[in-house]
C-alpha cells in the first residue's frame, strides 16, 4: 500500500498504467492487429520530465494529498488556547486574512458559549466571505437551534464517545448519544445548510460503536463525519489505519481535528490525507487547548513538499507569515523559532558542506523554495563551521579576485576567528577586505599568517582613528 | 502490518500467541492427550490487567517503541544552528546535563571542523560520562585519522549519495563513495571503536545504490547504518517503508536523523522505531540547519505516549524542562509556547467541557501526566468558554458554599465579564465570595442580577477605599 520511499515518477494519466499502446516506437511496428497485453515504453526512462518522488503514487487510489479542504480553527480551537482573548474586531481582521489565504472553510466558537461569541458569529457570517463559515456545537439541540439562525454556512456537531469522556464528561451511553446525533443532524439539514457529525476521542473510542454511528448519520445524509484525535495520543499508522476503515464505511466526506501533545499532529494530518480524508482541521501556529492542533503553515509545508503546484494554485502563501504575524500578535506569543517555513532561521544554511552544495543548487537541501512564500535565503560563513566554498561564493558577491588557495587560506583565518566569537557578516567582509588588498599590494601572500594578523591590527586601528576623529562623519 | 487503531492489549509473553494449553479452565477438562490446534482463554477478556491502547502490537514484529537508543546531536547538528556558538565550558554543562537526563550517546561536531572543536571534544571524552561519545565525520581518511585520536567511543561517518549531493556536493561516483566508506570504516575499526555509516539526503537517493552500500558495509561489520533525512522531505510512510526493507537487508543496528522542515521529524521518528530502526538522533528543542531535526523533548512525549513506564525507567524526566532552559539560553531563543510537555501552557484546560471532564479525571483530556515531568495541570476557567463544573471546582477549592443553580448562575456573570475581558484568577475569586457572601447574607438570590451587579460595585469601592487609606498596608 505504501508509496516507494525512492524516486520514480507518478504517470500523470492514470490510463498510462492499465494500456500503452504499443507498436509506437522504434521500425519493427507490427500489421495495425490490435493485440492484447501491456509492456512499458522501453523509451520512458529518458524522459526528461521532472521526478517528484514526495508525489502521491498512482497506487494512492484513496489519497486526497491533491484534493483536501481546510478547515481553519483558529477562531473556534484557537479560541480555546490559554492566551487568547479575541475581540470582534480581531476576530473579522483574522476572519478576512483567512479568507484571503484561501482557506475553504473558516470555524467560529459556538453561538451558546457566550453573547458575545453569538453577536460576532453573526457578524462574520455577514462579510460576504468567499470561505464557507462554521460553527462547532455540542450535539444538543439547544445549540443547534442558537447556531442556525447565526446565518452560518454549515454546523459542526461534536459529541464525546470514548468511555472516558462517556464516563467522566457527559455521562450518556451510545443509544442516546445516536438518537441526539439524528434529532440534531436532521433539525440542521432541515435548515438547508451543512452539517458535520464528529466524535471526540475517537481514538481512544470502541471502534464497533464509531463504526455504527459513522454509518448511521452516513445514511440519514450528514455531509461529514469527523475523527477527533482531542488527546493528542494518536500515531501516523494508527491514523492511517481508523480513516481507512472509516473510508470503507461512510461514503461521506471525512474531517480530521488533531491535538499536536506529542508533536505529531502535522504528520497525522498529511497521513489521514493519504488514507482517503478529506478536510483537515487547522488554526494559525496551532493554538489551541494545551499545544494546540496541526498548525496551518505546517499543514502548507508538508503538503507543498508532495505537490507544490497544487499548493501554490490553492493559497496566497506569501500572506502565511502576515497571517501568523497577525494571530502571534493577538494571543501575544513569539513565532517559535523552528516553525516551519516562517522559523527566522528556516532558510539559513550554516555547515559548509551545506552551503556548498546550496550555493550552487538550492535544491540540494531545500525542498521548500522560499520565494513562493514571499521569504529570502541566507548563507551563514562567519562560523567555525564554515567550509571555503561559501567563503569563496561571498568573496565573488564582493566583486573580489582571490584563487582557491587564497580563499581556503582566509578560510583558516575566518575559522580560527569565530572559534572565539561568532563573525558577524561585516566582519567577514572586512577580514575578506583586508586580505584582498594585501594580496593586491603584495604586502601579503598565502599562508603568511603573521603579515595577516599585521594587516588586520593595522586597520583595525585605522578604523578606529576614523571613528574617533571628528572630521569624520562614521559612527562605530 | 499497521496495528489495530483501537483498544485490545497486548500479550506480555509472546508465547501466549502461539501455543496456550487447553482444558485449564471448567469441568470438563478431557484426559491429558495433547491435542493439537489453539484456542483463546474465554476469561481472558475478563482480564483487570490495563489496556494501553497505544502500546506496540505482537504483530509489530520489528518494533523497537520499546527498546531504542537516543543519540543525542545537540553538541554536533545543534552547532550547525544559525544562532548556535558553543564555548567549551556551555558544551560541557549541556554534555553533563544529557548524561544525567540519560541518552545513550551523545555526538559532538567532527574534530576537523577547528581546533577549538577538537580540544572540546577531547574535553568531553575525558569527562567519564555514562553516555557513549561520538564525533561526526565526513568519509575521508583525513577526518578519521584525527577522529581516532580524540578518545571518542565511535564514529559516525557520512557521505552524500542522492544524485542532488553527488553532483552538487563532492561530485563523487558510487564506485568511489562505495571504496572510500570501506577504507574509512575499517580503519575506525581497526582502532577498536563503534563506526556507524550513513548516507545524506537517503530518501533522494537511488535505493538500488543505497542497499548496495548498506548492505557492502555491513558486511565489513559497521556497527551501524544511518538513514538520513537531509532535507526533511520524507513523511511517516516513506520513512516506514525505507527502514523496514533496509531491516531485511542488514543485520546491524539501524539510525535514523530527520530534519523537520515540514514539521513531520517527531512522528516520522516514531514510524522508523515501529519500522526497526534502533537509534534516533535528536537535539534539545530541534536545534540545527534550518528548522532542525527531531526534538529531544518531542521524541520523549510521543515515545512516553506509547510505553511509559519504559521511557520513565530510561531517562530522568523531570530535568527536561532544565535542559531545554540550558539550551534556549545558551541559543538564546525562547521555548516555543507550543512546544510537547514544556510549552507554558501544555497542561493548561480552558474549554469548559474539557475543564469539566479533567477535573473528574485527568486522563479523559491527558496522554502525557505533568507530574512524571515535574510539571503541574492548570485548569482555566476566567473566559467567556468556561463551563459551570469548572467553576463548582474552584468553589469547593476555596471553601464556599453554593448550589448548583447558584453556581450556574455565577458562572453566567462570569461569561458576561469575560466577553469584556479575559478575568484573572483573583477577578473570579473576587466574584465569588463576593457572589457567596451575598447568599449568606440573605442580600443576594439566584437570578438577581442587578443585586449581584450593586454588591459588585460596592466592593470595588471598598477595595479601593482600602487601597487609598494609608493606614491599611496594602497595595494596589
Amino acid at each position: 500500500m505504501c508509496p516507494h520511499p525512492n524516486g520514480g515518477s507518478t504517470p500523470v494519466n492514470k490510463n498510462d498504467m492499465v494500456a500503452i499502446e504499443n507498436g509506437v516506437n522504434g521500425t519493427n511496428a507490427k500489421p495495425a492487429i490490435k493485440k492484447r497485453g501491456t509492456t512499458r515504453d522501453p523509451n520512458a526512462h529518458l524522459s526528461n520530465e521532472p521526478k517528484n518522488p514526495y508525489a502521491a503514487r498512482a497506487s494512492d487510489l484513496l489519497s486526497n494529498i491533491s484534493n483536501f479542504n481546510i478547515i481553519e480553527s483558529t477562531l473556534r480551537e484557537g479560541e480555546q488556547f490559554a492566551n487568547a482573548f479575541f475581540d470582534t474586531k480581531t476576530k473579522i481582521a483574522i476572519a478576512k486574512a483567512l479568507d484571503a489565504f484561501g482557506v475553504e472553510y473558516i470555524e467560529l466558537t459556538s453561538p451558546a458559549a457566550s453573547e458575545q461569541s453569538r453577536l460576532d458569529c453573526e457578524a462574520i457570517c455577514k462579510l460576504g466571505l468567499r470561505a464557507k463559515i462554521l460553527t462547532h456545537i455540542r450535539c444538543h439541540m439547544d445549540d443547534a437551534r442558537i447556531a442556525v439562525e447565526t446565518g452560518v454556512d454549515g454546523v459542526d456537531v461534536v459529541i464525546g464517545t470514548s468511555s472516558f469522556l462517556r464516563e467522566f464528561s457527559h455521562g450518556k451511553d451510545m443509544t442516546y448519544i445516536t438518537k441526539t446525533a439524528i434529532e440534531v443532524i436532521e433539525f440542521v439539514k432541515s435548515k438547508g445548510i451543512e452539517v458535520r457529525f464528529s466524535s471526540e476521542d475517537s481514538f481512544r473510542s470502541d471502534l464497533v460503536d464509531l463504526l455504527s454511528i459513522y454509518q448511521t448519520v452516513d445514511n440519514i445524509g450528514v455531509n461529514r463525519v469527523g475523527i477527533a484525535d482531542t488527546v493528542g495520543c494518536a500515531n501516523p499508522r494508527q491514523v492511517y489505519d481508523l480513516v481507512r476503515t472509516l473510508r470503507s464505511v461512510v461514503s461521506c466526506d471525512i474531517e480530521i481535528h488533531l491535538h499536536n501533545d506529542t508533536g505529531m499532529a502535522i504528520a497525522n494530518a498529511y497521513t489521514a490525507l493519504e488514507a482517503g480524508a478529506t478536510h483537515i482541521d487547522t488554526s494559525v501556529l496551532g493554538i489551541g487547548e494545551r499545544v494546540g492542533i496541526t498548525p496551518l503553515g505546517g499543514l502548507v509545508a508538508c503538503l507543498y513538499a508532495a505537490n507544490p503546484e497544487y499548493v501554490k494554485s490553492k493559497y496566497n502563501l506569501s500572506m502565511l507569515r502576515e497571517i501568523e504575524n497577525l494571530v502571534a500578535e493577538a494571543v501575544e506569543v513569539n513565532i517559535p523559532f523552528m516553525n516551519p517555513i516562517t522559523g527566522y532561521c528556516a532558510f539559513t544554511h550554516k555547515a559548509g558542506i551545506h552551503a556548498k552544495a546550496i550555493l550552487n543548487n538550492p535544491s540540494t537541501y531545500e525542498i521548500l523554495k522560499p520565494e513562493d512564500f514571499g521569504l529570502t535565503r541566507y548563507v551563514s560563513i562567519g562560523h567555525r563551521l564554515t567550509g571555503w566554498n561559501a567563503v569563496k561564493s561571498r568573496v565573488e558577491q564582493l566583486g573580489l579576485t582571490l584563487n582557491d588557495d587564497e580563499v581556503k587560506d582566509v578560510t583558516a583565518k575566518i575559522k580560527e576567528l569565530a572559534d572565539v566569537r561568532t563573525q558577524s557578516m561585516d566582519d567577514v567582509d572586512t577580514l575578506l577586505r583586508v586580505y584582498h588588498s594585501g594580496i593586491q599590494s603584495g604586502e601579503l601572500a598565502c599562508g603568511q599568517k603573521e603579515a595577516l594578523d599585521r594587516l588586520l591590527r593595522r586597520h583595525k586601528a585605522e578604523a578606529q582613528g576614523r571613528a574617533a576623529s571628528p572630521s569624520v562623519e562614521r559612527g562605530d
